[in-house]
């Protein structure tokens, strides 16, 4: 065959119409998005406030400053845009060879590279303190303020129920719960503590409070930082990838989100604080990494303290460090290397030791569930353990799928219009049912805890409730298996219920406009079913200990199951239908219950509940909210296996209008101008000429923009005829002809080449690993195209029979 | 400027005198190394012979069976060469695609496809239960051995000290060690238990088991498998990065480095199991992913299966499952997708489990050495615990600079030629010195063992030999600090002359060729260090509790101080500072301590001695190492900081004769035979003619031989001066001319390009990530020259000034 014909010369789409519809989606979103490059709110000097204009936050009013800085040392990108991650790391090797070449030079260089080099460190301790505070912050006021929908402590009002009575010196251990001083609203108002009438004001009092707090929280996102809802993971995950979205990690986002939090967990909503916290977290990161120019101006680096900060923000959330850092690794992260694993792993520590130094589960515990379990765990319950993994696969597909089309609707029909309505709507219905029942009017986590613990002695709860044996005097912590009273019996109809409840509110809960987790649901409808489940199995051991499957391993008088180990089992299980975490899930878990025993059971039920889900669907919750948004997310974790070709996915596709392209040294500025004018594209390929179609390098749309804008200012002799050239010499021109403008400096001389015939899997595998944002396909060294990361991710999309126009961004 | 002259045509050298330097000196190595081919030693049937010989250990001798196979399905690689990690993985989508298309066809091709998927899960699971079962056995072995050194149990030979007065029915607790069934040789030959002469002739007999120990471990290593010696840790990690050395982790390998591992820890040299066991582990995978066509016959995914045996090793080494999975992730693996994290976890925890199901150290415990303290720790003490760090960071320089000398000297010297000799002298040397000192004569581990422990009420060990105060009591576990007795004093002297000694034999012993780890070793010294300035601190605790640093959290009759922490700390900070380890070594102990309570002194020694050690010289002690055998490893944790191009490193370099190229349809079957015979490169480059010099593809060496062997044998008509053409029609040739070869499918057609203004940085970084063989270099679509890895690894040889030539191979 010969070479083929010179290439048809096609054109490009790497920033089209996609783009207008991206950015509309995201106006929809914030509508009355404040201005986050106004600091003024937040910062008291003017320091900050030009540093972070300089870096970060400066969004396109700043455009205009750039052309008075030395060009061209632009480098920063468009929001909605993503970053080339090759381009960035060139970038801070070269600030880093500056700083070493520097710093030979005097002590005070020297210094200055000393400081440059351990401004990670600093970060990270400074990410570890705030988030670990913020945390600290969120406890305790999410504590109080879900005891005020109850009632109100007389010696002061800021005190929450516990700390009311700790204070109160007539307290014994076994009354603690009652105590002269915290009075319920009833109490309070009309003086009655029993009866119908004080049940009806109190169970008003708490829908109300509820109310009041979800109005709040959605009237404050609202208003103040639309990007402040959701559990904001998949944004991150986004933003991790190479994607700028600017304000998402801002202070106003930062202060808004803490707040909001506080009030939505408190509302009682079925939702948890742990991936808000994530996002929280990240803020922080955003935050000092903004007052460091090796972080601020270089959004490769600035990713890397955000996987720290993720990290930091799990730890806190769990009180779990090393399952927090690999959570940042096998969940969020995309780029995470060596260097950053240790940074993380220190942040994560910082942040748990200064939440544990707040302590604001006075318990001197780091975790938020602390179990200690006393017997050791039988072969034969690993089939118990694996049916609760079943259990857990269904329920994350199960709340994927509705979830997703849930907020599908959101988005496509009227029900995306009344958000705040939307919110007191399921904030009412959720306090009417949750009130009755014991099991959804406390905090989630709280019941979380109660299902967990195992039956001690001294437990007082109902779901402790066995029936004693008389003649029996034991240990305290090694109690045989009983039967089980009248309180067990209730309990499990009231768990019942309370699982089918949390089921279907969940669903609607996640996704509204307001910050919201969904660890702690998911893992309490797991430790609901699983708690059931290992009460089914106790009681039927106790009964029938004589049948074959019980007989090898528990004898009447021995304490052969813990119900409360069960519903662990179960809480990993749907977690991880629910997210599709795996090694940091069982982490987080083992580090919870402090034992290597454990975590057989739950590594079955991980591994269960994950093939389960993927039976029937591959994306994870975080997965489908990345789609269901359309954000340009190229997922590590996706297999491409298909047999396309890079020629299949290139751009001009045949029939398309020719290649917008750029030739070294015969167009005039004029051309160029028009070129631009007339299209979108973010970039073009420089070739030596329109016949011979040879590359010689890649030019970016805004650093052509700026430099042409510039050389018309400040250059003489520039006019619209003038030749522009990238080449070292100058073109020989005619005696006549206008100086002729040297654009060499914004050419990036080695762009990224494949050629057509290669496989598209490796081409993903390029775009993958290298972060590319375009790559160009030649043949025989003649340009024939160019892929984008979009046309990669709607070839993907394509390829997987979803519609290739989901895909929004560049 | 215009494009360059038509490029000179250089010549490339992926392929030259390094490569022959390399067989040299692994065949000095491995003098007298027996045919990993020649399975019938190990395994009864012929049909693991069979899938052995098609897969994994298939030779040189091999290469005549390649040409009866279907042509072109070569794809293996010849000893002592990299992988190319991209055509691996895009062969597996290959494969896994054919799968996938076949299993629709019907039933039983679809349960065929299930159990592909699921084979992954079948390795790990054979892994993890075989290097569990490995490691208990000669945890056992050790221990009998071991014992063996000082003594014989008369009710049966075969048990160690302990299981001997356990079954003896008249030991009570106390004087456990004292049983009338163990008899010391002393007792046992001349009926003598106490006096000069006994101690002598337990003295000799002392020596004389180790010298046989050592002879025996290292005549078996010599004579059957001289890859089992080291630690293997260098060698896994070039493997793991992409390069083949046969029978490194073969069957033998496997064998005779579990026997020799015994022996040479029995021996008592200062060496430990657990590096050793890694390799172990490692070659358990590649024996089992030899029966798995998926594995065997993919080099990349082979690469899978090891990180995860890797992950098992360091799991059963300590007992650490999750810590051996991030220190496969930190410092073994090169390339860790997810997937192979989740394996890894499931492999490490089998391990564990398996391990511990075994019991080796008769405590139902997964760790080594495990840990229980009862005091926390107090801010003042960090000052003396980042002094034990910098000492960590001082003895990591000091042991990595001091042994790689003495390596080289090995390598260089006449002392390289008597390593039997060697072995036998540093063995006689260490058993003379240790014998006298309590605390060298027992094994290391028992050593690091008693250092870690706390002083209990029930501790008999001199170094608990505290005065008490008669008038105190106290409960068991809360021992107020108390003045040092006798034994202490006299136990700081024999653990400073201990460690003095461990310092310098470790540095002797590390290298040699036996099976030897450096774990132990390290931790032992740290251990030994960190005790004595615990118990230096504790005292000066207690005898000065009034001044100022001590009076704030130290009062008379309290519990401040925990000399085992320190010993604690101080064996991370050394092992920190031999390997460099961070996120990995944090983690192993705390799962050595199981409470986070003390992660923060564990972690700023770590962090301190890695900084120290950093300071001397970036290189850990497995880096020196495979510098020092010049293996082709390119390590992910170096950062490239330098300004070169692209064009400084490829070759051919100016002044050089021209590149060696194929053009895609003018060169004759002789040309090529005679190319091919006068060069030795691994492949070459195709160009559409020499006077363009445009790049259309790669063809392969091997595959080019192989290619025309094939056609000459059995295609009519190709005699030498046929025309060969890569291109898709073949070129028009003169009626009489004969019949023309098509070689296109041995063609590339998407090599990989950068252009030649491409910084070295991004070049290092593309190698890195997509772990390719070589790169080639383009102006503007012409062929300028080639980068192999090789190359790129002399080239950061260079710009460190270090002497390329060191790197061997290719």
């Amino acid at each position: 065959m010969e070479v083929g014909p010179p290439a048809p010369v096609r054109p490009s789409d790497n920033h089209s119409h996609g783009q207008q519809l991206g950015y509309n989606l995201l106006r929809d979103l914030a509508p009355e998005r404040p201005n986050d490059t106004a600091p003024e709110f937040l910062t008291p000097g003017n320091w900050v406030t030009s540093m972070v204009n300089a870096g970060a936050m400066s969004g396109s009013g700043n455009l205009m400053d750039f052309l008075d800085e030395p060009f061209p040392d632009v480098g920063t990108y468009e929001d909605f845009h993503t970053i080339d991650w090759l381009r960035e790391k060139s970038r801070d090797t070269d600030r880093h060879r500056k700083i070493t070449s520097k710093s030979k030079e005097s002590i005070w260089e020297f210094i200055k590279s000393l400081l440059d080099a351990w401004s990670g460190w600093v970060v990270m301790l400074l990410i570890g303190l705030l988030a670990g505070t913020l945390a600290g912050v969120i406890d305790l006021a999410v504590d109080w303020m879900t005891d005020l929908k109850e009632g109100v402590c007389l010696s002061a009002f800021w005190y929450s129920h516990e700390q009311c009575c700790w204070t109160s010196n007539e307290t014994t251990f076994e009354d603690r719960d009652k105590c002269p001083l915290w009075q319920k609203w009833s109490e309070l108002l009309v003086n009655q503590s029993e009866g119908a009438s004080a049940y009806i004001l109190n169970y008003l009092m708490y829908i109300l409070w509820a109310l009041l707090f979800a109005f709040l929280a959605v009237s404050l996102v609202r208003v103040f930082a639309p990007y402040a809802c959701g559990s904001g993971i998949p944004e991150i995950k986004t933003i991790l990838s190479g994607f700028i979205i600017r304000g998402y990690l801002g202070k106003w986002t930062l202060l808004i989100k803490t707040v909001t939090l506080v009030l939505v967990v408190s509302s009682g909503l079925s939702l948890g604080k742990e991936g808000p916290l994530v996002h929280v977290a990240c803020c922080c990161g955003n935050f000092f990494s903004s007052l460091f120019s090796k972080y601020s101006k270089n959004e490769g680096k600035r990713r890397e303290v955000l996987s720290a900060a993720a990290a930091a923000g799990v730890s806190v959330a769990f009180g779990a460090p090393i399952g927090g850092v690999l959570f940042s690794l096998e969940e969020v992260s995309y780029y995470f290397p060596l260097k950053t694993l240790w940074r993380s792993f220190f942040a994560a520590l910082v942040a748990a030791f200064t939440l544990r130094s707040i302590n604001p589960f006075g318990n001197s515990r780091l975790v938020l569930f602390y179990v200690e379990y006393h017997t050791p765990w039988y072969m034969a319950e690993l089939f118990p353990f694996i049916l609760l993994g079943v259990f857990g696969g269904l329920w994350g597909t199960l709340f994927i799928r509705c979830n997703i089309a849930w907020c599908r609707r959101r988005k496509t029909t009227k029900l995306g219009k009344y958000p705040v309505l939307e919110v007191i709507a399921v904030t009412a219905i959720t306090a009417i049912i949750a009130y009755p029942n014991p099991y959804t009017r406390r905090s989630t986590s709280e019941l979380i805890s109660e299902l967990f613990n195992d039956c001690g002695a001294l437990e007082s709860s109902q779901l402790c409730d066995y029936i004693n044996d008389p003649n029996m005097t034991r240990p305290v912590d090694d109690i045989p298996d009983r039967p089980a009273g009248v309180g067990v019996y209730t309990a499990m109809w009231q768990l019942a219920l309370a699982l089918i409840f949390k089921i279907v509110i969940t669903i609607f809960t996640f996704g509204m406009k307001i910050p919201s987790g969904l660890f702690i649901p998911s893992m309490a409808v797991g430790a609901m079913a699983g708690r059931m489940v290992g009460i089914g199995v106790e009681q039927l051991a106790y009964h029938h200990h004589d049948w074959i499957i019980f007989r090898n391993w528990c004898r009447p008088g021995a304490d052969c199951v813990t119900p409360g180990l069960y519903a662990m089992v179960g809480a990993a299980a749907c977690l991880g239908g629910v997210t599709r975490m795996t090694v940091s899930l069982v982490v987080i878990m083992f580090e919870l219950t402090g034992g290597l025993e454990y975590i057989v059971p739950l590594m079955a039920a991980a591994v269960t509940s994950k093939w389960v889900a993927d039976a029937f669907g591959k994306e994870g919750i975080y997965e489908a909210h990345i789609h269901l948004n359309g954000y340009p997310f190229l997922d590590v974790k996706d297999e491409f296996t298909h047999r396309t070709l890079a020629t299949d996915v290139m751009r001009p596709r045949r029939g398309e209008p020719p290649l917008s392209v750029l030739t070294q040294d015969s167009m005039t500025v004029e051309d160029v101008e028009t070129l631009i004018k007339e299209t979108d594209y973010n970039g073009f390929p420089v070739v030596v000429s329109r016949d011979s179609e040879r590359l010689i390098g890649f030019a970016q749309r805004r650093e052509l923009i700026l430099a042409i804008k510039n050389a018309r200012q400040r250059q003489e002799g520039i006019v619209s005829n003038s030749i522009m050239y990238f080449t070292e010499e100058p073109p020989e021109l005619p005696a006549n002809s206008p100086h002729p403008l040297k654009l060499r400096r914004v050419l990036n001389l080695s762009p990224f080449t494949v050629t057509d015939h290669t496989p598209m899997e490796t081409v993903v595998d390029i775009f993958r690993k290298l972060g590319l944002r375009q790559c160009l396909v030649t043949r025989s060294g003649r340009l024939l195209g160019i892929i984008t990361k979009k046309d990669v991710l709607r070839h993907m999309a394509q390829m997987a029979n979803q519609d290739p126009e989901s895909i929004m961004f560049n």
